[in-house]
């Protein structure tokens, strides 16, 4: 192969590679078969197809010759007009009042894109740094990477459903607010709620403390929703059932910036659409990036969801509900499994903890190596068990040998490496059941010995 | 409203914002009627509906619920093998060898993100200068600015159809090769080739000169090939028809990166489709970019014209020779009108020259302004005579009071600020013929008398 006689940019070579890929090769090794298929857990997508009036609406569309053509870079007006409507009815806030109006909604292609024009737009590359909680999302530690944005991480408590520490956030802001002539200034808090990778879903106090915490220390609190929509109404956030309260507060537009997806509620990823919620004087500076990053979202998508949104709220209580049960049903079942246990769960994912004994089951494999991490273990349930799923480690950062792990961090516990992400949205119930026998092939092959228990 | 309690990047602060909106607005101020229609050349868009099989296509792919689902990053193979076949045809490569594989290209959300994620690959922010012929597209001119890479631009030459100086660039990039210790390195030279704005099309051998200077200074030579469709067999480009010879050069790969868009020659612009064409090893980091900026490209349209790329050939050809009477159409029109000559043209766009006289057309206007420039011209074209361009200023820099055009430019010819882009694939015939009465109406009112033309 010719070399490259150009030189790529240090901070992408750096970066490292999309994970799922490496992930899903893995299950391509399992020798599946018709009694034992492979159980894939691994990406974070709904399993169903979309509705059927979406998908009749899709096919009007993108027919349309119309459609064909650009549209506005912020989005089509009749959806950020529909999404207002449906986001004054979610958040139970008045009908008329200047609460959230379609202006204050863009839309993009996908909630990666709304989480990197963000970054783009807020914090220039090489002097800003972002409160990211850890584990984090892959992509948004990637974005970070691309863009030498220095990613500050919170540590998030596995003793208390992986929430992270808002103590550590304040300390860290406090402590560089003493420091002169910082290199790096702060520019915003990422917060991820039903969280990716762990399922966590923070309490409306909760997340109003993190508001707090940024409107103190003039930030931006980045709000990723993309699972909003699979909480169950009183399950987690607070008494009212909605997802939180901040769009209340008489000056949101000030600190909050919300991002949301059309691909888990609708369930159509591959249409690729995406929202910004924020004011539209952040939205005015998004636009031009979005002007040269997008022109405009995929129009036909928008086209055909702008009138749907309310006949689809059944739909999305009914996928919700769904979803609840088979995260109630994972955890019984896995629960059910020796030394297995689901630490948080909520949203998509649940992050489960393997038994203590796999990071020592070295001699039972055979193998020459002290300690295996989640990545031995996943890459093991994969092959060896047909069951995909992603390793904690692929949501951690990979140090270099200079980087102290209690620096970059600031806690020790969540280093532990003992932890899986299942998404069990992608899957339906019979294989959530069928975990049971394919975890305990997986002690047996660990030398873990079952326990007897009632099953 | 609630002002922001954050900040935003200095450098997206500073970038202009997307320029088509303003000439559009101005358009909405003419009063038209059926009699005078309001003619709108501004935006480079094609006019006709998409190809009949293409919007079948598409409705059945659209309403499949598995093209609903994620797909792969740099695009579906189906796709990506369809289109290395059609580009072997397009630039008479053997059917059989290494020239273009399906490994060699990417598919994007547009050649807008195709020139930002390799902007993001290539050129890392603070600390890199691009190569730039004036005029610029006005998007990849904002991207530079948003990234903060430093334009160097080259001019163009309006006695030589604004072909851009292959000298001008070469000095530059000696002298700099002299500076030790320089603070930002050149990392790409652009190049648009049918041009956005001016509609020149380079030759075969201009082409290959500016890949051997890229070549030789250890730089990637982007070549955006959105609009290669809309050359006429042997017109402009070479001999042999084909866009450029450069993929017959054997380390093409180390060197040349292919910038191509579904939206012109498929007219699907709304469904949002582009490609890369380069070495995978340049590809695997643009993948990287790529997952958290889109995940993938919308996948309803590629499924549907993976199947359908040979059989569309006819109708590229067809579209390409429309669009060819159609400039010759524009050429003979304008040109018939005193004082307006047209300095280039190609692919979408012409450049035209309006009038020495416009620029002191104050008194006739009742003015108190001294000089009108292209954005004043074209405002007036627009709103008094319904015709929206878009000014050539619109793709020069707006330079602060401490930049002295010299230096910056490189070159005084092309600051004349004389001319208007007209987008003639945007419209019909009738359109381009009814042009003639209007630049008259426009003389008119501009205090230039008409020269007796055998009209």
């Amino acid at each position: 192969m010719t070399a490259l006689n150009f030189q790529v940019a240090s901070q992408v070579a750096a970066t490292a590679p999309p994970p799922i890929p490496k992930a899903q090769a893995w299950g391509r090794q399992f020798p599946a078969s018709e009694s034992t298929p492979l159980l894939d857990l691994s990406q974070g997508v709904p399993r169903a197809a979309p509705h059927s009036s979406v998908l009749e609406s899709l096919k009007q569309a993108s027919s349309d010759p119309q459609a064909a053509r650009y549209g506005p870079i912020l989005g089509e007006p009749a959806l950020r007009e529909a999404l207002a409507f449906e986001t004054r009815v979610l958040y139970r806030l008045p009908e008329i009042g200047d609460q959230v109006q379609s202006e204050d909604i863009g839309v993009v292609t996908g909630c990666n894109m709304a989480f990197l024009s963000l970054l783009m737009t807020l914090c220039p590359p090489g002097k800003s740094e972002v409160l990211l909680p850890l584990p984090a999302y892959f992509n948004q530690a990637m974005s970070l990477s691309l863009q030498d944005v220095k990613p500050v991480y919170i540590p998030c408590d596995p003793g208390n459903k992986f929430k992270a520490s808002l103590n550590k956030a304040r300390e860290h802001l406090e402590g560089v607010k003493k420091e002169a002539g910082r290199e790096r200034q702060a520019r915003m808090i990422v917060l991820v709620s039903p969280n990716n990778p762990t399922g966590t879903v923070y309490t409306h106090q909760e997340i109003k403390e993190w508001y707090e915490l940024a409107k103190e220390h003039h930030l931006a609190l980045v709000l990723d929703e993309t699972y909003r929509d699979f909480v169950e109404d009183g399950e987690d956030q607070g008494k009212r059932g909605q997802p939180h309260a901040l769009f209340e507060e008489p000056d949101w537009r000030g600190t909050l910036v919300s991002l949301g997806s059309f691909s888990k509620g609708y369930r159509i990823p591959g249409h690729r659409l995406g929202t910004i919620t924020a004011s539209p004087e952040l939205l005015k500076h998004v636009t031009t990036i979005c002007d040269c990053m997008q022109i405009c979202a995929p129009r036909p998508p928008q086209l055909a969801l702008a009138p749907l949104l309310p006949s689809l709220r059944p739909d999305l209580l009914s996928s919700s509900s769904q979803l609840a049960h088979r995260r109630r049903l994972f955890h019984s079942t896995v629960e059910a499994v020796s030394g297995w246990s689901v630490i948080a769960s909520g949203g998509f994912f649940a992050y489960a903890q393997f038994p203590q004994e796999y990071i020592h089951a070295s001699s039972a494999l055979g193998l020459k190596r002290q300690r295996l991490g989640s990545e031995d273990v996943a890459r093991i349930l994969a092959t060896k068990c047909g069951v995909v799923t992603l390793p904690g480690s692929f949501f951690m950062p990979t140090l270099g040998d200079d980087e102290a792990w209690d620096e970059v961090v600031g806690g020790e516990v969540v280093r532990e490496d003992r932890w899986l992400r299942f998404a069990v949205a992608n899957v339906e119930d019979e294989v959530v059941i069928s975990l049971g026998p394919r975890l305990r092939q997986m002690n047996k092959l660990m030398g873990v010995a079952e326990e007897e228990l009632d099953q």
